[in-house]
């Protein structure tokens, strides 16, 4: 496998785990951060990197620049950009690729559909990255690269990666949502939200070996309209308009699945 | 500690699982089910135990009657439960203690917080059991019964328990309609719901490590209107209906917590 030099432009969750886990196999030479205290603490945990908080001090010769910032920084950063004779690719899951213009020699989209926190390890061969490519060449090398550090690497132009971006929002965001509510009626009964644990674990397991659509069960699956509206009374603001408007499409998609 | 003679009434997936746990420790002697091949069925996994269809041929003088039944299935058998020696339990969240009126010597409840299917093999040991009793020695007897089979024991009164089940209901039922949705999306681009299964995975993780408030991120915690009307723009029917509110909610929030 070729060893490609990298230059990580960010220090946030997302770029810290990506330079850990491709300074293994390549070489992260430079980190760039606006604040070159971050950039430091990043490089001191690759092997051989130096940090900066310039743009124009970035090399010009390394075979690929990750900008991994929020997605309005990207905005900021692409016009700064010096001359680079790399491909520049960023890790966003909603922005398109031509927000990188024609910075570079080709570009590209190095997407790990995954939440990153700094403090919790993570797996990095188990996330599934979404791969794009200005040109062939580009897609390839980027692809080579996510195979390097993950076993699931998928294709996936800009708008087919806003899908995925969107059904993470329901997956990841919506199910936590879910568990703010529950956590709300547990706590104001003297339990916590660990008491669901197992609950979680076995609603996942079977959603994933069955599909969601047939491991689905309830008072709504089984239009039980007495134990919904005792449930409604007992629920006021956000959490009742939720409760509501979900089991009404659970029933509806019960009816449309009968 | 004591071994109990225990009537399993109901042969579905609680009273099977159930059964099969609660046969290692203790003797369960008889299953009744309306359907006597289901009964049979039972039966033939536990030691000893004989199937009946009739309620008239239960046992007078066993140590427990377990009504492991559908909740209105509850309400008909109760009436027609010939007298008993032993302490009448149900094993339902949403109905209270007093649907079994004063059957048996003493009543009472033993609440499993998991969702069963007979196919799948489940664990008992780790699922958390909420136990009600008409006295005390009841409630301490039956107490001592979940601690034979599960490490996670726990006392409920009956407002608690429909409490316990709302809250299962936001994170079981509601957690995989959010799963329907994001495999819909995500099969319409060509992937399916595996995909996310690592992003799953971590973000129950963190939800029980951070607790579920804290964990929260995504567009809507950002307050980031613009990837927020992108993505309405995507959905129709119920399922921009959800993505509407539930953002709303988690705004809120939001600006709550800041």
């Amino acid at each position: 496998m070729e060893s490609l030099s990298i230059v990580i432009l960010g220090s946030g969750n997302v770029a810290s785990h990506l330079a850990v886990a491709l300074d293994k196999h390549h070489n992260v030479v430079q980190v760039f951060s606006r604040n070159i205290d971050n950039a430091h603490d990043l490089a001191l945990r690759l092997k051989k990197c130096q940090s900066i908080d310039n743009l124009n001090l970035i090399f010009p010769d390394a075979d690929l620049y990750l900008i991994s910032v929020s997605d309005d920084a990207i905005k900021t950063i692409i016009p700064k950009m010096p001359h680079v004779n790399g491909i520049v690719a960023h890790t966003s899951g909603s922005v398109g690729l031509d927000v990188l213009g024609s910075c570079g020699i080709a570009q590209g989209v190095f997407y790990p559909l995954q939440t990153f926190s700094k403090k919790t390890h993570l797996d990095i061969s188990k996330v599934p990255f979404f791969i794009e490519g200005s040109d062939i060449s580009c897609y390839h090398r980027l692809k080579t690269l996510a195979k390097s550090i993950s076993d699931y690497v998928y294709s996936a132009d800009s708008a087919q990666r806003q899908s995925l971006h969107l059904a993470a929002v329901f997956a990841c965001n919506f199910f936590n949502h879910m568990l703010v509510i529950a956590s709300r009626i547990l706590e104001s009964n003297g339990y916590n939200i660990h008491v669901l644990e197992p609950l979680l674990k076995v609603t996942l397991q079977k959603a994933m070996l069955m599909s969601p659509a047939k491991a689905q069960t309830g008072p709504a699956t089984r239009n039980d309209v007495s134990t919904i509206s005792k449930h409604l009374e007992r629920l006021d603001g956000y959490d009742r308009d939720i409760y509501s408007i979900i089991s009404e499409a659970i029933m509806a998609e019960a009816k449309h699945n009968s």
